[in-house]
C-alpha cells in the first residue's frame, strides 16, 4: 500500500515579510517522514480570508491529510477556524467543550475569559477538538484538515496530540505538570521518570512567563487511569 | 501606486522529507519586504514535473514576480529549468552564453566540463541571465519567473543580482575574488575596504572546500570600469 499523503498551510503574514522565520514545516516534515506519510506539499499565505480558503480546498482535495498551522489566536486577525469552517460551508460558533476548557484554564490562573479570549473557543460544526497541553486553547479536526497552532511549543504538542492516531494507533490523552524552572534544571530528573514509565511519552515543553523560564512537563497515553497515577508520581519527583 | 506582489516555489524533496531546513524562505521575505514588493505566498514542491509546472503556471498568473529556489544543479533530479521552459512552452537547450561560462570556470579550475555539469547550461529560449558570482552556473528569468540555486549562499547572491534591476534600478554587474581564508580573517579589512568603495556593493559569501574554510568577496556595481579598477584595490588588500 502506498504511504498516506498529506499537505500543509501555513497562514500568518509575519512569516511572508520575513519578521518570524516558520520552524513549523522543518516539525513536521520529519515527524511525518518518521512515521512513514508522504508530505507532498507546503503552502505559505497571509491571513487573507479568500487566500485561506482557496489553499484549504484544493489541498484537501489533493491529499490525503493538511495540516495548518497558526491564526487560531484570540486577535482580529486570527481567521483561520472562521476560514475553515467556510472552506468546507460548515456554521461555526463558540462551542461548549472548547469554552468549558478554557473556562477552567483561566478561572484556575485568576484571569478573566474576556471576549477576545472566546474566539479561540470558536469551532466548525463537525470537527473533533485536538488536545494542547501546554496552553489549553485547543486545535481542531474538520474532514482531513488539522487546524493548529503556530506558536512552535504548541505546533509541536498539537502534532504530538494527533499523529499516533493518524498512524493507526489508539488516540492518546495527556497530563500536564507547570513548572518555573528551565529546561536544564529539570532534564535530568525526567529523563530517569521516563526511564521508569517507558509505557508513557513524556515530553518536556519550555515557555517563559514574567520574564522567568518555565517547562511543562506532558505525559501522554491512551490509558487515563495510568495517565493519573503517572502524574502523581511525576509531581512527588518535583515536589509540586 | 500598490506594491508589486510575488510568490515563491521552493522545490525539492530534501525541504518536505525534513532532511534539509529551508534558509531560503525567510532570507527572500526579508529581502523583498526591504524593497517594498509584497511577498504573497509560498509553495514548496517536490521534484515532480507535473507538480512544479502547475505551480510554476499558478503563481505567475497570480503574481507580479515569481522566485524559485532548487533544481538546477548537474543531476537527474535537477529539473527546475525544463519544467519551466515547459511551463512556457519554449524550447530548452544548452545555450552558448550559459556553457561558456561553464567552460571559462572549468577550465580555471582544471575541471572537466562534463555532461553532468553541461546539464546546468540549459537555458529556455528567451531568457536571461542571472549572474552566480559565488559558483559561476547561472540562474536564469523567463516571463515574471526569476530561477535561482537552492543552496543558501548561492540563492542569496543571485537575489542580491536581481533586485535592484526589479525595483527599478540599472542592472548590476559583479566582481568576484575568491580567498581560502574564513569570513571572520576577512571581515575587518572587508569592511575597511567597504567604507572607502561606499558606491559600490560588496558582499561576502562563505563555503567549505577540501575541508577548509574559503570566502568570496562579490563587489557590485553597474560601471564595469569602476569595478574592475575596484577588483584591483580589493586583490591589493588581500594581497591575492
Amino acid at each position: 500500500m502506498p504511504n498516506p499523503t498529506a499537505a500543509m498551510l501555513v497562514i500568518g503574514d509575519e512569516i511572508l515579510s520575513g519578521r518570524t522565520r516558520d520552524a513549523n514545516m522543518h516539525h513536521l516534515a520529519g515527524e511525518l517522514t518518521a512515521v512513514g506519510v508522504d508530505l507532498r506539499e507546503v503552502r505559505v499565505v497571509s491571513d487573507d480570508r479568500p487566500a485561506i480558503i482557496a489553499a484549504v480546498r484544493a489541498l484537501s482535495d489533493g491529499h490525503d491529510h493538511v495540516f495548518t498551522s497558526g491564526g487560531i489566536g484570540p486577535t482580529h486577525d486570527d481567521i483561520t477556524a472562521d476560514c475553515i469552517a467556510a472552506a468546507f460551508e460548515r456554521p461555526i460558533d463558540v462551542r461548549d467543550d472548547a469554552r468549558a476548557l478554557l473556562q477552567a484554564h483561566y478561572d484556575a490562573s485568576g484571569k478573566e475569559l474576556n471576549a477576545a479570549r472566546l474566539r479561540m473557543a470558536r469551532i466548525p460544526d463537525g470537527a473533533m477538538l485536538i488536545d494542547n497541553p501546554v496552553s489549553v486553547a485547543p486545535g481542531f479536526t474538520l474532514g482531513n484538515v488539522h487546524v493548529m497552532a503556530g506558536v512552535p511549543s504548541v505546533f509541536q504538542a498539537m502534532v504530538a496530540s494527533i499523529l499516533p492516531a493518524m498512524t493507526g494507533g489508539a488516540p492518546l490523552q495527556s497530563r500536564t505538570l507547570p513548572l518555573m524552572q528551565g529546561e536544564g534544571d529539570v532534564a535530568a530528573r525526567l529523563t530517569a521518570f521516563a526511564e521508569q514509565h517507558s509505557d508513557l511519552s513524556v515530553g518536556s515543553y519550555p515557555f517563559q512567563k514574567d520574564g522567568q523560564y518555565g517547562t511543562n512537563l506532558v505525559l501522554r497515553g491512551s490509558d487515563i487511569a495510568q495517565l493519573d497515577s503517572a502524574l502523581l508520581a511525576l509531581k512527588k519527583v518535583f515536589s509540586a
